[in-house]
């Protein structure tokens, strides 16, 4: 159990994977996308993880959030009750100063939509702001994976 | 991973609690009760279990089924996040030839509803009916309690 504190940007160039410390491909899916409740399938490379977040403060950069790791095969049967579609992305872990961003490439019915995730451990906390970085859209709903699941990037107007 | 199948029952009268091998007190609550994607998070006096289940077959006796054991102190913490009601019972096993009953005293907004589940592990085999076994309610959704965390017994007509 913890409370995630995040701050999420677009991005504006692809410069950050030649400074990639590593990169994931992650598969997920919904059991909830309610976000009062997120309840998410996940598999990372060959690992399992079910997730459980409670909903976000008024500023949508903290929540409480659960996770546990479990078996690669029991993530694949639960991806198959999962709602609407799949996500696929690849995440690419990007130090910059002392914090590391986390940015998604996103495939499928989300391809074209690239977004930076940089946790903190408080709200205040000042992190760097490489020059890649675009655009602010801490808290805009429509950007929640949760969202992405049931209303892909390919679909937005 | 396992399928699940079960015929469920309601109770004539409660001769059962004398014959009881077991009694447990249950509270839980639903971060999903949706029936193509249950997800349940359940007290089990003082054990703590996150349960995901699947549809149900057309006839309502069987479904996927994925539970884990979660620590106490995690599954009062996400019973916090859960829909409507929280649901509380007493469990009482009764053991009647070659099976188990699992017979549920209802509590709270569901006071007054008793029911009785066996679990089967073929979908023909045979089972013994005890005298204060009741009307069949399997696959009545109304039964479900994924149902009755939001349409509890007190409030039905």
């Amino acid at each position: 159990m913890a409370v995630e504190i995040e701050r999420k940007f677009l991005v504006n160039s692809m410069v950050f994977r030649d400074i990639a410390s590593k990169k994931n491909y992650i598969k997920q899916g919904f059991l909830n996308s309610d976000k009062e409740r997120v309840v998410r399938v996940r598999i990372k490379d060959t690992e399992g993880f079910l997730t459980v977040k409670g909903p976000s403060n008024a500023e949508g950069t903290t929540r409480f959030e659960w996770e546990r790791p479990i078996p690669l095969q029991e993530a694949e049967a639960l991806l198959l009750l999962c709602e609407d579609f799949i996500i696929e992305k690849y995440r690419y872990l990007i130090p910059v100063g002392k914090h590391t961003y986390e940015v998604d490439v996103f495939l499928g019915m989300n391809e074209g939509l690239v977004v930076a995730e940089v946790e903190l451990q408080t709200e205040t906390e000042h992190f760097e702001k490489p020059e890649w970085l675009g655009v602010e859209v801490t808290g805009i709903e429509k950007y929640y994976n949760s969202n992405l699941s049931s209303y892909p990037f390919q679909k937005w107007d």
